[in-house]
């Protein structure tokens, strides 16, 4: 009989969603020896937790957020809310004794995610650990990425170039938590070049070591309010990027290109890299996210060419816990797989994949920060790792 | 608070999962009025079946198909066993007075299939419904092809283009029912056109009425027995085709052809779909399954163009349940989503989409049927509707 | 100092536009010890016919087939004229020792082609050469396809999937010698499918040695004359096929599946070929005349997949007397490179990718007739080679 | 009868066979009032020039510069030559009352661009016209996103992502003028953010006002020389940049990133812009040269995507002077579009789509100035147009 990893969730909104399922999936497809165990869940909106508990199958809910980081059957904290309280709560929970994993970004910005770093170095000596959800690391078609890069199949990197693409950010989508910069810290910018920042450094196995250029775009001033009709102000301030670029060096020499952006027409949820090495590339593409495309230099040159190569095999990683060959996992399953993971790491197995944790988110956010200051006009800024 | 449809399930096996899973998602991710319940799963392996049963939730497992038939708590049998199963237990459930949800193929060959309608038809005056499998009427992409075609985007349709390729087939895959004519019924054929030619009768509206020719292929003639290492026996004969082609006339006048393929090197799961009208075009691949491809002949030529359609809005069936946009979703969703619409059926709400019915089931054998004539030699066979 | 190698050509529509710019440009791009001189054009619409010889750089224009064919500095005549016209021209060419080119199909049915190749062969004892234009085999990636399966890198053949889909076909289109059975000898089929097998044919090297089934449609029953305005009559009968499909068995034991349709909305070019080995696959289509996607089955599987290759290297066939890498050639390049391959035959050079004779041009015919034969209710038809 | 262009052309390299098929193509297949006429070849090497010019059909060859200049049929002086002799030789010919049509880049710099400028702007007072070859305006896929853009279908540019990646910058590349600086002004830069920032002033209507970053990479220092063996030198030094990326503002208020590199594994000539405006987008890629992609967001928001356009149609522009649908065009027909567009600006007739001038060229090179300047650590520059 497998024993019970308790999780104790925050949060009820899109992503308590996707961490809830993930969890109760993770239980259903995959063989774990510590099992997730739904203990609890909080939120602010008591009204709709009822039904949210009951339907993802969690065995308790409601009470504070303090009564669940001192719930003696949650082993770990698992944080799905708005940018502006993963610090506190990271920490209380941190301070509790709990495993953390805390929704991407780790912070608003740097000064809150060297706290949370030095928090959660200070627990890891008393065998506490801290993951941040980047979920993306474990797409299988990323991580057979991670694999061949790890066997040198891409040689030295010299040429990243990662966007990450949507269009939901025009004037038509009213104001939200996510255009308010004292709430999100930045717009696309933390949002989605946090994701892309993580999956360079994670394939490359490199840091990011100095931006060398950024630009900026907010092309909204002012978002309508929901619920606003009748009221006073019906418009509020939205005082977040809504596209953002910028260049970065890796401590092997290579150059980066990042962009984010929310105003790319046609685009949902174009998270694309391509990796460019002495001795092969890679192209994916969360469009297309059973998809690695790899291209291999030491091919015989009349063959080269793009490898499509779809991740969708017992040979890729997590893919034997669910369908047979050939059968196509969504954007869920990425959450999946990294809860089924954090579980096995809790377990004393290693992951396959290394699990993202806040050292990492640290450092992602020391790359967004840069990016900041550069854009601020401070030209070749060097990255506070 | 939701009534609740309780299900009884035969089978732990591929589709023991996927209809599990089905079942249990669609409580978690749909807002029913009548919810499924997962009341007890019967199998043949009782070693591995607790463990199945504990791990998506069944309430009971265990005891014979009648202690499922005559179980008062299930209301509906999901039938997801070998193919030489469905008939029988389809028959005990019907008779026992309990929705049947059944695993396609409906039958190995039309002699069955004619009787299950029967029994269907019958069962149907007391209001019991029929339902098979057809789960991927299910993607969104195909929902919104559905939902297009029926506004007359398509026009008159001229030409279908409709092949489901693996690769699965060659002979260093092992023996199993798939490989036994007398268990499986055909090969390729009614495991593979059994789908595509329910996605051409559903998306047309129209009858395939006539096989107007067909060929087949059988590359492998023994296939070695899983752990027969040791045994006198170590091969059994493989009787079925890998490879079965036909062409068949639709009932407005066009001309559809059809290709399922196990030696199709390169192709996973490649169900793919092309459909001509007078006024425009669908290419749908399932290897690429939230992608609709819609050509529309109405816009001026100079802009015309196969326009790659990510069903991933709110505005695409059955997405709103799930994630915000631009989150694709893969394989098994499309067994949630029909369970969730045999719920609303049910529950007498009308689904947006048509669910596949037993009469369905034998109308796609009758044409699976007249094509293994064709294709033994009888030249253009009348399909028996 | 080159050689010249005198080139009579009759015709000034689609091909012979063609066919001159593919002999000029042999010229101007290819190093040739037997270099193409243009020296006299012949056509019906004489008005136009200084104007296009000007253009192309004909020496001389005008004047009969006859004159053509006895011009003493005439060496090969090309013939770029309707179905109904190349077998007595072909004829004329090969009686006075000319080498011939000629468009396909080489015939309207199986009995001209019949006599041509009996009139092929005994001129070839006299060291004439005849040609047939399926130009197709001269694009780089087919070129390189051949390569690849010359070298056994797809195993077996076991599947082949070719289809040749256009949308002209529509009832908006005017009446033309393409519509006339009399004239055109079939639609679609002969037109589309001649080039499907041919390439099939070259890429595999077998035989289509029985047409297993067959199927058409005719949509359209009659098309308004151009330039009929104010006659007594505005409208012609419009006979042949717009759809025309069939399989066929390889010589090899595979099965072959062929489509040419002219209704399939959004498709302008798309002759499509996909070729399924035991040990790899192809994927070639025209409306992407530079790639060859190619899966190596001996590749690891994790790392399977289709490879898109760009045949735009040095490496790859007629390539290197073109640009540098990765510069894209069009659909007049075909012609261009058989011309050229043309020039060395003659030149007693063997040319890297074999030449289609009458020969292969009859053995086409032979396929196209059982398949027709198929169609008009004949069932499994033996291919007359 | 048409009037006559009189062509000098300088070169007879990579970029002399370009010009001299463009000039004959376009006078086989434009029909144009003022056609043109290869009058005479100039080039360094005198030993294979009249082998090249009798090719390619110059009626004299050979002689200095200043022969060709100073010719009384030559009415242009086309200059295809390495960079550093574009100056001298465009001067010259402007000097000499001819209209020019340069090689771009214009200038190794923006000193030698401004004296072009003004040299031009001076003729330009005597009715003499300058080109600059950037010729992929004329790709039809790019003319059609000219006229969509014109149009106002993609509303206001916020965003463009532009990306020129070859691969063949490689220490296994030897020595040439492209990787002197004194030479070539830069490398990848200079050579390929050229045609980008034309691209994207042609097709956006605005200019690029700020360069708001910028990072290079150099990774090969040096490389052999051609012909060196046995020689005392047998390595060269090369320095310039093989990745170059910068940002810049355009005056309406978007944001462009571009990217230029020599060292992307895979790519072959992936010249790929992205255009993202308020109401729609466009995409485009050298290597699919004959598709534009255009997302309509005017569409319901159902059946929005991008739309694969294969501008291959007579409505598309200079189509029509070439072959039926859905027939490809390929690298060198942009160089045939051009040309001919030249000779009908000459004859006093508007070309569909503008023609890039020395004015162009000008502003072109101060986009490329102002990111140099950005690269080296001047932060944010702006373009001195």
């Amino acid at each position: 009989m497998a024993e019970r990893l308790g999780i104790g969730l925050v949060g009820q909104g899109f992503m308590g969603r996707a961490h809830s399922n993930a969890w109760g999936q993770a239980a259903r497809f995959f063989d774990l020896s510590l099992r997730p165990s739904l203990v609890q869940v909080v939120a602010r909106n008591r009204e709709t937790l009822p039904r949210f508990a009951e339907r993802f199958g969690w065995q308790g809910w409601g009470g504070s957020l303090r009564s669940l980081v001192q719930n003696p059957e949650v082993d770990l904290v698992d944080i799905g809310t708005p940018n502006q309280l993963h610090a506190s709560q990271a920490l209380a929970a941190l301070a509790a004794g709990k495993h953390v994993a805390c929704e991407k970004p780790l912070a608003r910005n740097l000064e809150e995610a060297r706290v949370l770093r030095r928090a959660a170095r200070k627990a890891a000596k008393r065998g506490v650990r801290s993951y941040v959800w980047f979920n993306y690391r474990r797409c299988p078609a990323i991580g057979l990425a991670y694999q061949l890069m790890r066997e040198g199949r891409l040689g030295r990197i010299q040429e990243v170039r990662a966007c990450y693409l949507q269009s939901w950010g025009g004037p038509e989508t009213p104001m939200s938590w996510r255009f308010d910069r004292s709430k999100a810290g930045s717009g696309a910018h933390g949002d989605l070049n946090a994701h892309l920042v993580d999956l360079v450094r994670f394939l490359t196995g490199e840091e990011l070591v100095r931006v060398e250029g950024a630009a900026a775009r907010s092309f909204v001033r002012e978002r309508s309010l929901p619920g606003a009709r009748g009221k006073a102000k019906t418009k509020a301030r939205s005082n977040v990027d809504e596209l953002f670029a910028f260049f970065a060096g890796l401590s092997g020499g290579g150059l980066c290109s990042f962009e984010a952006s929310r105003v790319a027409s046609g685009r949902l949820n174009h998270n694309c890299l391509e990796l460019y090495g002495t001795k092969g590339a890679f192209r994916f593409d969360l469009e297309k996210m059973n998809v690695l495309e790899f291209f291999d230099a030491r091919l015989p040159r009349r063959e080269q060419g793009f490898r499509r190569i779809l991740a969708t095999e017992a040979e890729h990683p997590w893919v034997a816990s669910w369908w047979p060959e050939g059968h196509l996992l969504g954007y869920e399953h990425s959450f999946v797989n990294m809860a089924a993971d954090i579980c096995r790491e809790l377990a004393g197995e290693e992951p396959e994949v290394p699990l993202p944790s806040f050292e990492d988110g640290y450092r992602v956010q020391a790359v967004l920060d840069a990016a900041l200051r550069s854009a601020r006009g401070e030209g070749k800024v060097r990255v506070r790792l």
